[in-house]
């Protein structure tokens, strides 16, 4: 018999489940579409759970990386990317129709402890990582634990304000963090400029524009595509080094649609947050990668706080 | 018997030492000179706590609040208001001349813990104490512990970055939360403010401007002082709001010099504070005033680390 986890990562428009083992192996996995009720996403998951017939294994936990998951009581809270209302008690749900424990947490946290038990923070004790997906995502690592907060929300990094007078927040406030840093961000930043600038870009001509198509034109030498990848890093690298005042990480980890750039921002960013780092800890804070496969961290992450928690 | 510990709360001009027994009476205290080398300080703190002769104490140990400290190696590092130069290994210096065992954070994790043990955070698992004295200094507290990060270092909140064109700071950057909120900020404020403003105001005419100067301007009525204590809150508060969204403490505390402003400083930092917190947040995060008095705060905070330890 083989111990598994299951590792669900639920976003606004599709549900991915993995099962792993506690070794971190990823035994099967598969995804459906997020359904338009939580009763239906529990038994459409155990369905199709069923329907793999794993043979010889014990399922041991189930966990759970979800939007605005509380991680104290079980829950998603007023998601606005799902069609759930309300307050969802998600991982009691889960555990009664499996008939294991349950876990829930934010999916940047979980990708955290991933990181922690299956990727490259394995024994660091102090670490960030930072989802740049559609928005940004963070689970913060104090002491070997992630900081959950009183009430289970703490990591929000995505809305801590780089620019009061900045650009409008689906959280309905302004210049918040993950409206420069992220995926759409740094669209919105292309899109900003090439309304204001009267210099010549290939992503003008380039279709609609997405991260990778900024990506590929600063590749391919596009200075004002090069241009958007420093302003995006400088805006990233001055509230990093925020976050270093705060907590001190041995590691900043990047993740995520964004992170794919690789050194289009690497190079930058390093160069802003070393530049804007209090003396004290001028070369001391490392910024890498996350170490886990991109397309299964989520579902990693995920079955990885299962583990966390069952041992 | 009584075991005592000695806090010793190392300033730019004085060094405090306050006995405390482990529920947090203060015995006794005294406050010298801080000498201009560590091996002096170390010797006189020694000559001075001798010279009380108290009878029946075992002293188990020493607690050092020190600005620049360092948690992990027990060293003050580059204190800018210290005429100690480099790292000076001062927790080894006081244990070994004592005989006991000795642990050295900065001034502001020692209020934390202070408040932890002997205050108004009994029983609290996730805060933070923000001092506001010449600087603003930090503590935060997660699952019941300081965070010292991976460094001894976490916990510089004064050294975040407000606005990035904005006032040069001691530091070497611009923009510092503390240049803006501390004792020292509002000063800055009110003297900008009446160089740039043609508004009458009562701080014109009333000698050297201080925190308590400004404080008192507003209690009778000053409109501009009124004033600079709502810019002076709503800088702090937002500054605060990204301090919630970092780690989600039950209460923030505040501690310090700019703090005896009482609810001239609380009322309107209230209101900004909430304004800029994210929703999730919002309504349920406490601002509240240290308990520790203020006078005795700083070596009970330094005690209560060495009783901490010692538990």
């Amino acid at each position: 018999m083989t111990k598994i986890a299951l590792g669900i990562d639920i976003g606004g428009t599709n549900t991915a489940v993995g099962v792993v083992d506690v070794k971190g192996n990823l035994l099967h996995r598969f995804s459906i579409p997020t359904a338009k009720s939580a009763e239906a996403l529990v038994a459409e998951v155990n369905l199709a759970y069923e329907a793999i017939g794993l043979k010889n294994v014990s399922l041991e936990g189930i966990g759970i990386g979800a939007p605005n998951g509380n991680y104290y009581k079980g829950t998603v809270e007023f998601a606005p990317n799902l069609s759930w209302k309300g307050v969802v008690p998600l991982a009691e749900m889960f555990a009664k129709h499996f008939g294991v424990p349950a876990w829930l947490t934010n999916d940047a946290n979980a990708a955290a402890i991933g990181e922690m038990q299956f990727g490259a923070a394995k024994g660091l004790r102090d670490f960030i990582m930072i989802t740049l997906g559609t928005g940004l995502g963070s689970g913060v690592v104090v002491n070997g634990e992630v900081v959950y907060g009183h009430d289970g929300f703490a990591g929000e990094l995505g809305h801590i304000v780089y620019d009061y007078d900045g650009r409008s927040c689906g959280c309905g406030r302004k210049g918040c963090l993950e409206t420069y840093a992220s995926a759409t961000g740094i669209v919105r930043t292309a899109e900003e400029w090439l309304m204001k600038e009267s210099v010549s870009s290939s992503l003008r001509t380039s279709g609609m524009i997405t991260a990778k198509s900024i990506a590929e034109a600063a590749t391919a030498g596009d200075e004002l595509a090069i241009e958007i990848f420093d302003f995006t890093a400088k805006v990233l690298g001055r509230q990093l080094a925020d976050a270093v005042a705060f907590t001190s990480p041995e590691t900043i980890f990047l993740f995520g649609g964004l992170a794919n750039a690789g050194e289009l921002l690497m190079r930058p960013l390093k160069k802003h947050f070393e530049e804007s780092l209090l003396q004290i800890f001028k070369g001391k804070i490392k910024l890498a990668f996350s170490a886990l496969p991109e397309g299964d961290a989520a579902v990693l992450g995920a079955a990885s706080l299962a583990w966390h928690e069952l041992n």
